[in-house]
């Protein structure tokens, strides 16, 4: 990526990769300029705070933070910036990613957290979120975005079942 | 409101409007352009499909929508725009909002909605989540969004124990 | 099937097959005239609300609809027609279907959805009922019916157990 | 009622007539005939028996079934007659009907309930269930139907928020 | 077994004696005559009415009842006898058994079912609380239980951890 | 209560007994000799043991033992006593008692717990299942029930609904 | 407080209060240096961080943490310090604490917190816990929370049950 | 280990072991001295009181208790002694460990048991969260956990994800 990223894609630890590759991979498809961190809340607190800090000025548009278990990243991210912060629930634990869903949505008044669904659809749809967001000042993108849409739309109409 | 709104705010049914005036208000507050409607999913499918695809070019730059049980508005009218839809789960039923936020929240790969958490917390943050949108175009918002900010850490700093 | 059909099986995506075929499969036994398409509300919102207002005119009696997650299918076909339309949770996420029940069963006031239990055997219950439905205006049915429960109450009755 | 009832709304306590008497009255603006009596599962097990054995040559078309906590009510009357069965889980306990819910809903393959939402809702809901199913050979009763969904959809239309 | 069964075993498909088994095992173990039958709520209901009404004559003093799902059995069974009814949950479908605990331990008040355990550890506790309630009146058996639970704290005691 | 107690009906705490008082009033309808204390698992913990320990030769039949949040009472009593011990979760915390229904009936294989309804219905039944462990040799026991049971029948048949 | 404070209580917002007084109740009660803050992680982090980082330096042994819906307060105050962090779920939002606790006690490998029950008994019970942290180095408080403990003994012992 | 144990690590069965060995190789990997036992709160209750009886007098300053399904271990022992027990909730049923979960967080008011994640998290958190507790008085202590600490900031800090 040569480009200034516009997205940041960060997560709590490495294993998250598994399911945020999903909105890594939507970033690409629709040629949008990302980066993508391992930022721990726990582990990593002050790199946290960091990374939320700077984002502003580094010219990053949307960030994408997905995290497992008792999931801090996403708050504390939009506790730190008015970059807006999605946040996906990731399935770390026992629990399924329900422990990580309400961590991440149930945000008292005041700082906000736009979440998506448990796992691998929401982390491809927090790329998508981000897109419709930069494709409001980004007519190419605009574009894509709706062909990308009108691709799903086909793969519905074409497909054939079993019977 | 003379200005050509920038925020839809829509929700399922007139007893859904005491959760969502928490994100009315702050948009108020925030002097952010709005329209306000009751747009049914079940009732008024018709007239969600007209307000979906009407939304980008009357200029509505992001959609809020709150609805309660099978919550199935903000997806359906992300089904039907590009413009970021954000999803208020409102706790209508027995189950406190629970139905509902799993109604809004778990939506499949290509559709995002972005969630907030439920009842009026949750309005609040999907007006001010659309506040930080609107900022990364427009230096005065981000500047009055800071302020809103800087007095709630205020408010927090100043307020006293009763010990 | 040469027949017009009179059960309409609808499904978000492909993949809902595995449990929407219990469905067609006792259809099929019960020798009842149906269709099978793939609906989805979320990628194809014009089709299904074609699908919906066609389904009276073209002599559909029941619509099955299946979906997972934020399913929202079987919801949005019964607020677009009169046609009694019977709902199947798929499990298609992390949450084993919970979220797909409550997305179809906690529906407001004002627009039905009769909601079988989650994944196959809520498929399969969707067929029984469509065909409970029909039989009240069908003797040969009825009778096919009767004799479909009779054998399972002979299984029952003739099973051994491995003591 | 003069008329022979068509749909048996039964329940299985005085007090669930809180929630099941929302079917009650959408049944009578429908003008459907109907009936309404206690039966439970649990102190008047033969009298259900004899309620399902029944409800076919009586002349039932469908039945309505609301029961709290551990719901049977529905279920076992859906073991006993070919009679669609519907069923209304009453949130009669601490667990604000989830238990109905489940006691209700995930019946397995074999004898359906086609289950609405807990509470009035799906007491309503059920009741115009019925009404989508008795439509199929009643165009008057099909013309009421439309009206009444209209009538909603007015209602909707012509709200004004308190803005 | 050539004594009269104190105890009775049943469960609603043959698949269910994967978890009750665990009942049956420990009913031999201990010495206890009983029988194991399929009866189910839902396919044979006049079956299990017939099966209740001769328990306490036929000399059953215990009946374990084991059922997955919406699990009417074991109610259905106390809703017709005076000989103590235990419940046990079996996990027979996406929900883990949850759904079975709620439908067998939600009882209204009038008729009561001992709830044990979801799945394998309820069996053998079932089978065990059977055994309690009939040591009252056979001393032997007192002691065989006595020296039952004796051996488990010897199996703790003796046990050594892989340091 | 001159004569010697069959039943124990324990609770954790003083507020407890709003629940457990629908057991006492069923025992003393069924003139079942019954005492009822104050046992506290974690702050009185020597009793709980005491209390178990004396309850085989002090002539106790049946434990019934009442506990809400983290209801450690029924399981722990159960573990030290073959006395058949009869759980009721208390709805005493903002969980609505679903705490203390896993706490007492998820009881691991070798100590059973006999686990009722959480809150009053579950008291009262309670005392009914105790009864019916007492009927088996008490003819005339078995007859108050027995016409207890048909008074509750007779409520069903003879109740009107306000339509 | 004269003393330096030894323990450190610390809630999200004043209305926390409400539930957090059980510890500094029982702080008192038990005569333990200590001091209430408001620290809110999402309105403000960088105070939280410092309280954090000094609460070593300045002598505070346990710090007691409260906080409702996304609980994020607990973990970020443990991710920076050594000083054991006790959390306290707060009931804030309309799903009556479980998120809270989910938020606080779902901590991924690292960074601990000792979790206590949802509402004012975990607020009591933290500085229990607090006090018994102490009591290791402080035979005088081992003292007193030994008699606080024997008081509770004797309440239990002590109470009558209005038969 | 010869030193004086200052954590006792006990566990409801042996097969907790395979979640409580993290807890095990974290107080080895920090060089605390503990001892490792099986106490079953329900096959030996009389020796999980000598054990909770014996603890301060023997010098251990923690326990840690960890348990599955209605897990009464570590509040049991919470009521017998003033040393603070860390509760381990172990994924041991059917329900992923909700049910141990609030079995042991939810304590009324009087007895605290801290409590640690479900599985393996909880318990290596279980182990840093009793050196916490010891490093109060230990400074090596307090060195090694500060080491442990930034090894892991290290870590994530030096990874790579596969873009």
């Amino acid at each position: 990526m040569t480009q200034t990223p516009l997205v940041g894609v960060v997560m709590g630890s490495k294993s998250d990769y598994e399911v945020l590759q999903a909105a890594v991979d939507l970033l690409k498809e629709l040629a949008i300029p990302f980066e993508a961190r391992i930022v721990s809340a726990h582990r990593t607190p002050d790199w946290l705070f960091q990374y939320a800090e700077e984002a502003e000025q580094r010219g990053l548009r949307v960030i994408i933070a997905g995290a497992g278990g008792a999931a801090h990243l996403p708050g504390m991210l939009a506790a730190k910036t008015l970059v807006p912060v999605l946040g996906v629930p990731v399935p770390a634990t026992m629990l399924n990613g329900i422990d990580s869903l309400l961590s991440i949505v149930q945000m008292p008044k005041g700082v906000p957290v736009g979440t998506l669904a448990i796992g691998k659809p929401g982390a491809a749809n927090a790329a998508l979120f981000a897109a419709e967001i930069l494709a409001a000042h980004d007519a190419d993108l605009r574009v894509r975005l709706r062909e990308w849409r009108a691709a799903r739309t086909q793969e519905v109409m074409a497909a054939e079942l079993p019977l």
